[in-house]
């Protein structure tokens, strides 16, 4: 499985998963067709399916199938893109461009946008609910973890401790805080699930939740580097955006080299962790490599 | 059971949701402590507890409990909650006030205004899936429910559908369109998860959810009556805020009498429509009378 075989691998899912989403998502033809657009145009962004691939590629590990964790997949997806949208408003990060596309809130207005938002959390929960479900991880389980990894405690309390670390001078421990929440708990979810998908054990997914965790980590150091290395048009987005507003990253808490050496430290712990999986975890193996090394 | 009587059933209900829902939010103490301050700040607020009252007494009416829903009754009220948050926002509504007291993101400010709706609406669902389920009303059903009446098809879409309403002259039909969906769903939604809770059958469900309906429309009318009558200061929110901001109105669509008419109309179908429960729905009709005669 090289470099090849894993782009057709990701692009392959891609695919996949952009159907099942178009499927899933109500028409941009059903009242109030607003509402709908908006959705789909954020869906449908030219996002990386990075936490649906993952999700896929966690299945499999554990001897499923990609069509198993399709409604869960396209729900983290869902959520992810929500987050984007809503930390795009102006009240939140006040960004104008994603993936080099006008964000959701400049085409459709600010109210439409953090409706968008809503509705999209919100179906999250009903492809969630319409996933296949095993004895151990029955319905009330896979919407508990959703619910935890998205709620106050995760996802939405990563971005009001963000929010309210802009313009401070955050230890490496408050950074820590921060992306555990705002961006490890939603890949670690999405792996969680590849392995609720297919029933996996508990030492399974023991393992999946400490390569997510890790993985998820290592995804925000390298985000940070990337964003004072490159330019706006190399990232689709607005580059340099937090040193401009103040907010701390690992490259300025930590200096750069050591930025760098906790990527690849975090990697490392992501990669041990699905050892135990063989060859079957070598999708997920070279999924991490790949986000280590990514330009973008 | 008369006047007296329902105030004690009312009173006494708000209570124990009170107590469930200080259980069921995370403490103000838990970091990130500004978030959970936002929520408890707007659950806390002086609300009626209309929706979870109404599905504590459509439990009953199927020879439920109150506890047996209260998981549920929460959940409905976080769904309220946050969708009050978020219409108040500056680029909804822009309310500074709501119940005598500053709107959430006059408060805390829009960012976290935001994700305190966001959180609510996440937390309504984990509340859901920690309720009891039947083999006919499964946590399947229960989030499928929610999911469908909070999302872009109900909940959210009538804000779409009343955002995009502002200054047009609309018609009945319009007006219908945006309220079974802005207020009718989730009304209905609470009274059909009291019936849920119970494991009611399919015939007193459908009964339920036609006193649901038209109960719902009931309520909106007679809030409309109520915007254009009353004061700021008998309401506890800005009065006339409506045609103020150019929104139709039952009153304007169809003139004072007509809206008074209808509402009596509705709540007639809503009476109609529990007759069947015969002893047992007398609670679901005094809560209905009393909405149609409330002054606030």
């Amino acid at each position: 499985m090289g470099i090849m075989d894993l782009k057709n691998y990701i692009i392959g899912n891609c695919k996949k998963v952009d159907q099942a989403l178009d499927k899933l998502l109500p028409k941009a033809t059903t009242k109030p067709t607003t509402i709908h657009k908006a959705m789909r145009y954020s869906i449908f962004a030219g996002g990386k399916r990075l936490r649906p691939v993952l999700a896929i590629a966690a299945a499999e590990a554990c001897g499923g199938t990609a069509s198993e964790v399709m409604p869960l997949a396209c729900a983290v997806e869902c959520i992810h893109t929500y987050s984007l949208i809503h930390d795009d408003l102006p009240s939140m990060d006040n960004d104008d461009y994603r993936r080099g596309r006008l964000t959701n809130h400049k085409v459709f207005g600010e109210g439409v946008g953090v409706l968008a938002g809503d509705a999209l959390l919100t179906i999250a929960f009903e492809m969630s609910a319409k996933a296949n479900a095993w004895p151990r991880y029955n319905h009330q389980a896979i919407i508990l973890e959703l619910a935890n990894c998205a709620g106050s405690l995760f996802l939405v309390g990563g971005q009001v401790a963000d929010l309210e670390g802009e313009g401070k001078k955050l230890s490496h421990k408050d950074l820590v805080y921060i992306h555990e929440r705002k961006t490890s708990a939603l890949l670690t979810t999405s792996i969680r699930f590849g392995a609720f998908s297919a029933n996996a054990t508990p030492a399974q997914l023991k393992n999946l939740t400490t390569f997510g965790y890790n993985l998820g980590l290592a995804f925000q150091v390298i985000d940070d580097i990337l964003d004072c290395t490159k330019t706006s048009e190399q990232l689709g987005k607005t580059a340099g955006k937090d040193a401009a507003v103040g907010k701390a990253t690992y490259p300025s808490v930590l200096g750069m080299k050591k930025a760098e050496a906790e990527a690849t430290r975090l990697t490392k712990h992501a990669m041990d962790a699905i050892k135990a999986f063989g060859k079957k975890g070598a999708r997920l193996a070279e999924l991490a490599d790949y986000l280590l090394k990514r330009e973008n």
